[in-house]
């Protein structure tokens, strides 16, 4: 009889947790016993894994000892992950609530940590998809410089956000005024210039987050990027253009021999493209497609990505980096 | 008494043409009579100007000798183009008809056409918002390089692209199939990886044609541009993030003092920024905000632009050009 493993998914309710559950279920996740938790609002609410009802406990009074591995979907505070240590739990965060000296950042197929510890942390799902691209691409590319507009989904606000999208939607088809709530201002039929709290010197906080795990997941410190996150009125589904500058001249035959290759990849054909809604929704793939040379340089190459960011940019990669903590124990 | 020029607007009643016609109005511009024309779809509609109602008349039996200037806003057949320029007209071409070497491309307030011949083209409405900020900003500084995604609003493909957003918007709101028409795949609550047709090299023709526009108006041929357009789930107005490489270190405080003074930008402050609905919509003035410097590269500038594509991008580009042509005469 195989090994199982206790489990606990702080966040179990929100649009990832729910997701995590699933993709636990649909991998055949070693789970025994899981424990879904919550600091505060969802305490008392059900979660639904493996045809059972669970209900949701509080972080504050739960025996870490209890279980093995944790995944921690909505930020924490220092003292629980204090609390986590300390029972000797392996973690996966997609929260960024772990400070980057305390766990390395991985993507699933991209990187892999030099020395496996017993923490980990799963980046914005839209780093998600960006290091899968360029980590398959540098393979025969030496990138040179990183520019790219990651236009995000309003599920990066979870399941508020998406409602905030329908009702306003609804009031201005209903020639009612709309009244923001979770977003600073109109996001239906509209576009934000950015989707997280800005910091003093202008980068949104979502831009640097990206920045830095991006350049950690691929092991280039030393790589200009530029990064802007816009807020777009999409349910699900990050869309992002990419801009690169390479050493050398793009060889494009090479570079979509390379994209259709990869494993995780589903390069969409030339003339065609993918999107957000019709293609990456609900698939474990990131799409590529509008690959194409620069107009007036050789070295550069631009091309279109999009992922589903509550699954393969959030769920998938976090129970990736769960198998990958557990694989000395199975 | 002041004189007066008797003009033909093509393709007076889309959404271009009506904008156009207020534009005309407002800046007071001399019109003798106005002859609103167009080649086929509008033949025998109601164009309203100066609170007269105008049947719009067939291009195919119209006598351009009888107007002084013609504005072209639908695409019109080479054969046309030949009759106008025998009868001697002026004309802004807003359509893309006119080839590149026929006359030169304008932006009003950022170029001038050395010897101001008789007809212009006024570029596409993303290519006068880049240029009204680039053509202010190479001022202080030298730009080596520009990569733009331009997140275009329906409103480009006419009024026919309003309908279909919100066609499809309210179809998925009620749980109904979406039928996309117009466009080739769902555009509600979804981003499309281009705008336009795509080119053999895998340019979409308005990237293309947006970049080429925009070094003319620069003056700027070497300058190499990276574009890419993506149609947004947006009624009205267009909305860019823009990262550019200078020949040398940037100073943020002068780059702001530069963009503030500007007649015809509009620079939100620090820490708030600008978007197409909210702000931009109906105004004269390109809206700039979110400007920073690189995350790793201190010749870097990142900025967000958002700007009315049917008003100033269109109308108020070309009756300003048309302004400069008949300036001689008046």
């Amino acid at each position: 009889m195989n090994e199982t493993f206790d489990i606990a998914v702080i966040g179990a309710t929100g649009l990832v947790g729910e997701a995590l559950l699933m993709v636990l279920d649909e991998r055949e996740f070693p789970v025994g016993n899981l424990f879904p938790l919550s600091a505060e609002a969802a305490i008392g609410q059900i979660a639904a894994f493996r045809e059972r009802n669970l209900r949701v406990r509080a972080v504050d009074s739960f025996d870490f000892a209890t279980v093995a591995l944790v995944f921690v979907v909505e930020p924490l505070a220092p003292a629980q992950l204090v609390r986590i240590e300390a029972a000797g739990c392996a973690l996966v965060d997609l929260s960024g609530s772990l400070p980057e000296r305390q766990a390395p950042c991985v993507v699933a197929g991209v990187n892999a940590p030099a020395a496996v510890g017993r923490w980990l942390r799963s980046p914005l799902p839209a780093a998600v998809a960006l290091a899968s691209v360029l980590g398959k691409l540098r393979t025969v590319l030496q990138l040179r410089r990183v520019t790219a507009t990651a236009c995000l989904a309003v599920s990066s606000h979870g399941r508020e956000g998406v409602e905030e999208l329908a009702r306003q939607t609804a009031q201005l088809l209903n020639a009612r005024p709309v009244e923001p709530q979770l977003f600073d201002r109109q996001i239906a039929f509209n576009l934000l210039a950015r989707a997280a709290a800005e910091m003093p010197d202008g980068h949104a906080r979502d831009e640097r987050r990206l920045a830095s795990e991006l350049l950690e997941v691929l092991g280039e410190p030393q790589l200009p990027v530029a990064i802007t996150c816009v807020q777009a009125p999409v349910f699900f589904g990050d869309s992002l253009t990419v801009s690169l500058l390479c050493a050398e001249s793009v060889d494009l035959p090479v570079v979509l021999h390379c994209l259709d290759d990869a494993p995780d990849l589903e390069l969409v054909e030339q003339g065609d493209y993918p999107t957000a809604v019709g293609d990456a929704l609900g698939q474990d793939l990131v799409y590529v497609g509008r690959v194409r040379g620069g107009l007036h340089d050789p070295c550069e190459l631009n091309l279109w990505i999009a992922s589903d960011n509550v699954r393969k940019g959030s769920a998938l990669n976090a129970v990736q980096l769960g198998e990958l903590l557990l694989k000395p124990h199975l």
